[in-house]
């Protein structure tokens, strides 16, 4: 026996079309609909007709084999048999965090591919793996954040079972795993939703289409469907947390919040699973409230994504000043965000030409993903450029020595370990020949500095955009690729063997730095960071007492106490002995 | 020497349009433009001309005096000599309320013909008045809430000085002025501040047009705009607090939300003039959080309109029963109101179609206005009709008992304290012939329950639904007006006597109710109200010990120890004695 059940307050009259058959559907309270089904197969596909239109697949679809747009199929969680029993995550609050792109990562991107590369994350020190959107989406490639079929693992990655597969391997081999959810638009593509119910809002559109109804007529159970997506994804997948794409695009003007419900509720999952379960945001508004207590009307998150982080470090050491980066590339900012979190608390923004942000009052450092690169920072680059293409070796060297030993959760995009030299371009595959133009074209209209060269601009639609992307593995073969690796590897050894070093302690950093001279040293307890951004030789003065160099990005730099040399675009790590 | 200055970074250049000559001004920092300009009349006419275009009148006009649509005067607040020296307002936490709206309130419907009627006021026991929206708006009348010229009393109210002279003299007479002020958007005549800067969003509507940008690009200087203002009425007009219209309709995404900085800024400067001053909001979302203090994530407004309690009141009593009063009309709800202020406090509500509002937790009831009647409740009936048409004069006898008995602030609308029998209707004044005809013609698409009798809905635009909706104070000299008065009169007395009556200590309030029988009994300490809205006699049992009837709405009622006895449409109000 199988219940079919749809939420569908919008039609008349709704069907199930399965096995050639339409199956007249009974309209229960609310706006549901139902029908049982005797004897069925394991799985399954099937469809709603709505008012005689479609088949439309289930807003809920657990699997859609044939993309978007077609049929759906059954799926039944309780028939995977789970080895990962008493499987209890690594503490979050020293997390050492992975992005990666399943389509991407590995030649073939797929879920079991990935597997392969799970003992590289295990040696390189990663305890927390962050998978880009994995619902289905529009085509057989993308980035994922167009997604429709938000209950099902996208067609081309895998089945769902492979998706579990996964999961318990990363659990085998002590990885959490965390994915990406996208609760604040549907994609373009396969959105039939609106035929089923209110699921947008009519008087407000994000950039990337009508926001998600939050706050008016219906949305008590817009908000369970998206609640229910995020505990079916750490219920039935056993996935270790989520992280909110975007959530500055949500709009929700009640009194209570989906946002503060949708913790709620994780955490009521989680007191019942009795596994430690993350919330991680994406929020450009530098907002507190979504990780401060709920005693003091927080949202309690556990951490988001720290933007001011990032374009500090990558200004300072790219020199790039157009768009955002406007905001940054000072030392001072860069030294701000190390001991703040945000470089914009409440200060003007010239770039957003307003004031941005609040002070992180009350919170600590393990609140803040801090990272030289992401899929959005590389991605959203015409040209997709690794931060490799735009600095060198010896600054790649002191980004990461300041990501891993910032009092914030340390994040690596796939390949960044061993500077990986593949792109990251945005790629796409609409099937539709009028939207495939639309974002060909809109993406060459997105960079005014490629004005008069647009054709330089990768085609997203073109396959050997998605096919460039993909990280190219036999680079780790190669002499330098290597050393790099070897680095970040020293790094995440020190920070995981060091407490201080892993604090969340931002009270603790002290910064010192010459705007001028392009030095900056960062002391967090004992441990003393000195970079040489500058174009000479650098005298670093060292505090009183004896000190060891730990970690040299370069075979120059020396110990002469009380100073530390370095040469131009070096960085040592020194520890303070007795 | 008077400095012109005006914020407008959209035009390339800005002139000063004064005395017949176009004077040139010089852009500063910011979008801010200023000219000085010697030896000036002290009220002069000007207006600004952008690219050539205009003029137009000065967003921060302090005056129109030829409307919306006309130049600006300069005033100086400086010279106006006040002798409100010291004043105090009463304690809020204690306050009667009385709203009221200048163009209709007197014959003469101005400033200083108000002044005539507040020892009216002071006999009946007010503590606050509160004025609907003075800003100017299109036309000679309306109700405000289209303001445009939000730094300037409406032309045809008076002027700056006798909006000043009102103020002063409720100030001599002990009573505190709030003014109702809208800053969720602009009225749609005259609002030329687009011209000048991105005062408005693009991306998002309120029913009455585009919201305000709290929250992109400029947004700064608008929120200043605002800030501005609310602190110009309350330091140039010592009025006592400010009324907030709508804020359900403001859409502000970002980390310090307008409200708060609102909030935060009128303490200042209540600080700064060593005055209490008063935030009250409108609010049709039950969200605590504007009332909750700072430490747990508020923005600590002193109070809100609630409609949950006028809602179940005016539902009970009439047993209306369409629109949003089909979220109401049981006892039951009117006793939660009493007890907990929102019936719907995270309740599924059927007329909104999703759930509403949260748990006024840690909220004592001095935070809520409770009152039958209001400028919207009844002007936004088709036939403006006040609650004195829906039901009999017992019930209005028992509305007004449970108003001033209860934990809430109780509030009156102009006239309800003698029962006035004029209506409140929705009137207008737009003299471009297009938008007449469109708000005439929206008015009578209104109301789905006139379909075919639309032509008996008043047309906004006629002069005779503004002069209809004129108090008659002549109803004052007939004896049921004059007993109504009294009856008023009376229970404000009991309550401003009895610190039990007036405290706002939700959890002393027991309800006792049989929703058959239709009678209620309130309780709050020696205090019993008990109300007969059944057809039959009602022998009401009391707590032991001795009571006495303090006010009866009806001479047949009785106290019969251990009940009392009342026929029905009847309230009394007893005390314990000993």
């Amino acid at each position: 026996m199988h219940t079919f059940r749809v939420w569908a307050p919008t039609p008349q009259k709704v069907e199930l079309a399965i096995l050639q058959q339409r199956i007249p559907m009974a309209r229960e309270e609310d706006g549901w609909w139902s029908v049982e089904m005797p004897s069925l197969a394991a799985a399954s596909d099937y469809g709603f007709l709505l008012d005689e239109e479609g088949p439309f697949p289930d807003p809920r679809s657990p699997y859609q084999p044939r993309g978007v747009e077609g049929l759906s199929r059954t799926i039944a969680h309780d028939n995977f048999v789970w080895s990962d029993t008493d499987w209890q995550a690594p503490p979050f609050s020293s997390a050492v965090i992975y992005e990666l792109h399943i389509g991407t990562f590995t030649p073939r991107g797929t879920f079991s591919a990935a597997i392969e590369k799970l003992d590289h994350l295990v040696e390189l020190g990663v305890t927390h793996i962050e998978l880009m959107p994995v619902n289905e989406f529009s085509g057989d490639h993308g980035w994922g954040y167009d997604g429709v079929g938000l209950y099902a693992p996208h067609h081309a990655y895998g089945s769902p079972e492979s998706l579990k597969r996964l999961v318990e391997a990363c659990h085998r081999k002590g990885l959490a795993v965390i994915l990406d959810v996208v609760y604040n638009h549907f994609g373009p593509v396969g959105n039939y939703w609106g035929k089923f119910a209110p699921y947008q809002k009519n008087n407000f559109a994000t950039p990337w289409g009508p926001a998600i109804n939050f706050d008016d007529a219906y949305s008590d159970e817009v908000r369970r469907f998206f609640c229910d997506n995020a505990l079916m994804w750490l219920r039935d997948y056993h996935f270790d947390g989520l992280r909110l794409d975007a959530l500055h695009a949500i709009v929700d003007n009640s009194a209570r919040p989906f946002i503060e419900q949708l913790a709620e509720k994780v955490l009521n999952l989680e007191r019942l699973v009795g596994r430690k379960l993350v919330l991680i945001a994406e929020n450009d508004l530098n907002d507190p409230r979504l990780l401060w207590p709920r005693s003091q009307g927080g949202y309690a998150l556990h951490a988001h994504w720290n933007d001011d982080f990032h374009h500090s470090l990558h200004a300072v050491l790219t020199g790039e000043n157009r768009g955002y980066y406007a905001d940054f590339g000072t030392l001072a900012n860069l030294a701000k965000a190390l001991q703040n979190a945000y470089v914009y608390d409440g200060r003007y923004s010239p770039f957003r030409k307003r004031r941005q942000g609040r002070a992180p009052t009350g919170l600590d450092g393990s609140h803040f993903l801090a990272y030289l690169q992401n899929h959005d920072q590389i991605g959203n680059r015409a040209l997709g450029e690794r931060s490799g293409k735009l600095m060198s070796m010896g600054r790649m060297k002191i980004a990461a020595a300041l990501v891993f030993t910032s009092p914030f959760l340390p994040m690596l995009f796939q390949g960044e370990e061993w500077g990986a030299t593949t792109p990251f371009l945005y790629f796409s595959d609409h099937r539709d020949p009028k939207l495939a133009a639309a974002v060909r074209e809109g993406r060459r209209r997105e960079f005014p500095s490629f004005a008069g060269k647009a054709n330089e601009i990768p085609d997203p639609q073109a396959p050997e955009t998605f096919e460039k992307s993909k990280l190219n593995w036999d680079e780790l073969s190669q002499p330098q690729h290597k050393e790099f690796l070897e680095w970040h590897k020293k790094l995440i050894r020190l920070r995981r063997a060091s407490p201080r070093l892993a604090s969340g302690r931002m009270e603790d950093v002290v910064v010192r730095f010459d705007e001028d001279a392009r030095w900056l040293i960062v002391e967090r307890g004992d441990w003393t960071i000195a970079c040489n951004l500058g174009t000479k030789n650098l005298s670093a003065p060292l505090r009183k007492g004896k000190h060891k160099l730990v970690a040299v990005s370069d075979a120059g730099i020396s110990l002469e106490l009380p100073t530390v040399s370095l040469p131009p675009d070096t960085v040592g790590i020194l520890k303070q002995l007795g």
